[in-house]
């Protein structure tokens, strides 16, 4: 496909985000173009995933709701019926010949943020901004699912000696993919495992060989249930969630510091109660805790749950505690890292290599990158610079569309060059 | 109108439950019976209220969909275009002489509570349950503005010398159509006012001659607003308005009691923050401040503005405060509760006859009956029992029908005794 | 005893305030006069209660210290003696005949205040300040005692026909003494009680014969024990008891409000912790809940105890909850309040009698009220006015000498009315 | 002087230790050893420091009480006189020629710890346990004076060429000695700056060349003041300090983490209230933040006066906070520890040298490291191993003495081979 090409894919894409488990759309449209290459085998959905692992995962009302979207924009109903239930995401695989595995994930999910409709933001101005109404690609996805095919399409016209995998993730925002796709077994055989993201305040031209400084996360929902009462005439008979909820804000994010490393902790999320003159019955809340390290987390984690019950017990109330997303800390192996910079130094248009740098945040990319590194291969995660004129999750988010070829090129002669290593 | 027809209208009232300002299918109904008796003045929404004094109305978009609605169900078009603007409720005037102003305030308005569909439950039975999805008259206001309509029809049926107004209320359960229609200039020549509600634990057969223990209030909505950041890269940057609220909501069940009597504080509603891994930058509560008097409610209402406005300085945010609905504390004259008292005693099946009881929470018919006192008149707030299977406020709430009649006969002969005095 | 003489005994009481179960100067003092009296009984320290009841008793290093103190002063080494273990407090009985039995009880602890020393004090300027440095009688118990003398003499010299007994009471500040008293016997047979207070803002001259409103109390202590760790080092090695109290104290004044009456909460002493760079290892606070009802304030006593558990889980700490004092609430019997009103107008210098008032604060005279009224007697609780020119429990306290003489006229004279009748 | 007497110095000083300011006996006996030796200039107290930048000095009852102390443990009363006001500490110097200024800093307080009296502390079994009850070298500082004498004699005793000068620093555990004597000016023409502590949980015979990981800190006093009220009668009257106090905890623990690096947050002490039945009108809390850098700590300070005055406002109440003591962060100069670690390799009983290792904690060697580091020259802090049974800061804290020899070898000959050094 050329570059192009490529850039009318991904803008494609950006017209239909779609959030977590609802990837139709988009699962089908990389599924069509891959059914087009001359694959080894191409697993779809419920294939490309372990089952039981999922989280997150919408009522069935939503899914259709989304699944009649997809259908309405355009996919293939052969493609959309292999999705059903919220099973998104594809792995296509293309087998030349004795050398390593590689493989590629790209991530492919969009986020509910209202993209911005002003004359500068390109997307608006070219026409292809968003279609769905509180839903945008406003981390790049769209692009690194470009990248995806346009890795394919250059290592299966090079000389490329071993077997390639290209992962194409569902649900990276809410963390909720990388561990069932982690499970799936496709990593299993995997020597060399490289992720992509585009952007991270690098500008274009500039690539990091190996992101560092992932913090292990671990998202929870905590619905506190008390008992109503009239707030004027029977204050005492109520089993107040409002006051329960807020005495575990308040000592969530007290929970002590920890001499090993950062540690984090947010609520982002409350909503409950009904009018002022009823003392609340329900109120839930959804945070996340992060440490340095996955031990760092789960210190956050188990300290997060005493908080949530104790402050239940206090007023009376029950609280239900669920793990939404996770994704553990993990690091980018050095050696492969050092491959990725020595060839983006070769690539026309990229004028600055960094050898690492320390993202601060979580990805659950790191759950393939450690199923990899577990079983005695070597993963990093790869940073190509985009110009982006507003920051990530915002609603002015855009990228340079001279990155995706950047990307391509970097990634695939890294691909190219891996293969060419007796493993 | 015979007792079969008010139920009749009650039942039509029922199926069309109607919130704050948008009475417009129920304000409808009523000025279609009231067009048909022979009044001497009527005045329908903005002429019924002062206008400047309205809180909580909706946006447009609100107003007209309930406008929609109301018209679909067979609103006159010439009554709801006077309606506009959510201008609900009416006072309807029947001059008969020489004798005192009595008024009659009954409220109109249903509640956002979702009608239970049991076998059981009369209405769902009877095929008159709401037809508005998620909103029901839970409280017995179709059961009041029946019995508005049948003081008025017993009333002009009588020997009774004086002037008879009722006043059909909006907006009582957001304690938001009380103080507009206080202003309104109708009450300033009343010489005395009764108020009605049925049940309140009280069984059919029963009357509440004055009841009392009115807790004044006032609701207050606030808006935390900070900054928000990224929960794992960058929580120093954000200015945390889920924090803020928590520790509001925290102090504001720690303000002080009183030593002067009863004081109350509730937050019933909370929501705001978008996902989990963005420091909160939206928080909204609503809640509510009581005391036994104003003075108390005052006192209560200042402490909670200075522990919101500290909390959101505390975390860096902004705090906008707004008073939504209010009501004053006020009691039932005696001496007309003994009017109301004897009469009642003289009604068939009436077996029990209360001097006094003590409501324990709040109502806005007390500015109405400040109004009235204020100006030297008398008011009482009369209870007319009703056997309920379901408690007020609940999906299962609703009227025995048999209390209408009793409503209307102990209503109508108290107004024709009071209009034998001389004022 | 003369006027003259009960004025000195006042200030020699004065300048030796004993706080609770450590008045052994004032015992002592009190049993040296009653020595002298014509009594068919006296019962000392452990005679005078139940012993199994006493909470509060402090160490015996701190018993030894005021015992020598008192020794010191120049009390009877013999009547320390028979208070040793901090046994204080006496019943004086007299019996007069076939009457009914009246009881009269007054309190006679000082507190831990520091008594002013500025000129316009009355006590600092005629040179009877306490000798206590940091201990004051700043409630009037000083008058009381000399009252309970007074009022004995007075019916000992009158034709009282029936048994009288005088209560002194230990401990009434911290409300400890109260129920050993209560439980003792020596009420179980007393058919009128008096009890009786000096001030509470009410001037010399007026008399109120019957006090209600008494809140009922508990107080409680709570240690928090967590775990000590550096707080740079190893912050979460910690198991903070500071922020488990912080906790604890927000959500001890946020327990709900009651319906039924007022409620009170308050922590009053908080003291913890060694240093700053340690994170705590024990916090302890002190606390009280109220009521209107001991319904009331048991309901508000077990919600502070399930807020002191949940507040140390919630912190992995440790707490240990003792009840210090406490005191139920009662009423005075109005009958009996009706002959301290009659009599009360007829005393020179008594110039307002009222017949209620409403304390709205707590007292442990009730236990000795309600084991009377349990057992078919009456009780009044009295206030005799005395011009205080500061407010009680402040450095500036102090009373009008001459209500000593209006307490013992208005009580004697009552007691002797009281002799006339048959129980 | 001899290692045998060294360990005798210890072990006199170890029975005598004083807290910050207040080092009398301290000072005086290391000036006695001092005056025995060829020096070029003592400094003593006053001239030691800058005498603007104390905090933390006791009142001068307390000072009068330590150092009545000091003169009945035969401190020499001219030694004293120059300590009076608090001025503790001492500089030696020693001129042996054109080579570089070396400086040695050695801290010299004691803690508010009650030692242990157990048969197994040797301090206890040997005689030597702590004469001031309740307080106690629990962290080394009698071996670090001991130390710095030792160091000074085998530098005299050498063929070192340069400027010797020895800083005898009082109060490092309040963080409050150092910054005065970093500003006295004898450090200005300071080439290369050691300082030393023994354990830190390394072993005898293990050596530490250079410390880095001191966390910047500041510690603060928080006094609230609000408004006293009879909680039963009058709750609404009181301003609670209490609640300020509470709500102030709760909200510093829950300052945001930073993204740049470790911060931390302590409320080591609380205290204030008078009884349960009053409003509490003044708490006071002591505490600290700190940070990796002197920016974060900053940040967490500036944060936590946000917290304090908003938590202060909310409740009614004043806060008065004050700076108590503070050091910044800093590092250990590579170079200058490969020195340390040189000659450490050569010391008899060193088996074990590395090169760096973490503190975690703080100290206010820093402001002396800093002002080194400032001005051109080096610093390193090295760690010499000893034995500790207890942890630093317990009962059972004591040192090897074996590792005081150690601490005078390594020490000695790195100043001696600094000295070869031309600058």
């Amino acid at each position: 496909m050329s570059v192009t090409d490529l850039v009318e894919l991904r803008r494609d894409l950006h017209r239909h985000p779609e959030p977590a488990w609802r990837e139709f759309y988009t699962t089908a449209r990389i599924v069509e173009e891959l059914e087009e290459r001359d694959l080894d085998a191409l697993y779809v959905g419920r294939e490309a995933l372990a089952e039981t692992d999922r989280v997150g995962v919408p009522e069935d009302d939503e899914l259709d709701e989304w699944m009649a979207r997809a259908r309405a924009a355009g996919a293939r109903e052969d493609v959309l019926e292999r999705l059903e239930g919220g099973y998104t995401g594809a792995v296509a695989v293309a087998e030349r010949g004795e050398g390593p595995t590689v493989a590629l994930r790209v991530d492919i999910d969009g986020l509910p943020i209202d993209e911005s409709g002003v004359d500068d933001h390109h997307p608006a101005a070219e026409g292809f901004r968003s279609e769905h109404e509180g839903y945008m690609h406003a981390c790049g996805h769209d692009a690194h699912a470009a990248i995806g095919i346009g890795v394919l399409d250059a290592v299966l016209d090079s000389d490329f000696a071993g077997t390639l995998k290209v992962f194409f993730q569902p649900g990276e925002e809410r963390i909720v993919g990388g561990e069932p796709m982690a499970n799936s077994g496709h990593l299993d055989d995997v020597d060399y495992l490289l992720a992509v993201h585009v952007g991270l305040d690098h500008p274009t031209g500039e690539v990091v060989a190996g992101i560092d400084g992932f913090l292990a996360v671990s998202q929870f929902e905590a619905e506190f249930v008390g008992t109503p009462s009239h707030a004027g005439a029977r204050p005492e008979a109520g089993d107040n969630a409002m006051q329960a909820v807020a005495t575990a804000i308040e000592n969530l994010y007290g929970i002590p510091r920890h001499g090993d490393g950062a540690t984090r902790v947010n609520v982002g999320v409350v909503e409950g109660g009904t009018t002022t003159n009823i003392v609340a019955e329900r109120v839930a809340i959804e945070g996340e805790v992060r440490g340095d390290s996955t031990e760092l987390m789960e210190y956050m984690d188990e300290k997060a749950r005493r908080v949530l019950r104790s402050a239940a017990e206090m007023h009376g109330c029950e609280v239900e505690i669920a793990t939404a997303g996770s994704a553990p800390s993990t690091h980018s192996d050095h050696e492969l890292a050092g491959v990725v910079a020595s060839v983006a130094r070769e690539v026309d248009g990229i004028t600055s290599v960094l050898e690492s740098d320390h993202l601060g945040g979580s990805e659950d990319a790191t759950y393939l990158m450690r199923r990899v590194q577990e079983r005695g291969g070597y993963a990093a995660y790869v940073g190509v610079g985009t110009d982006h004129p507003g920051g990530h999750h915002t609603s002015t988010f855009d990228v340079d569309e001279a990155s995706i070829a950047h990307g391509v090129d970097v990634l695939s002669r890294a691909v190219v060059e891996l293969g060419s290593r007796r493993p």
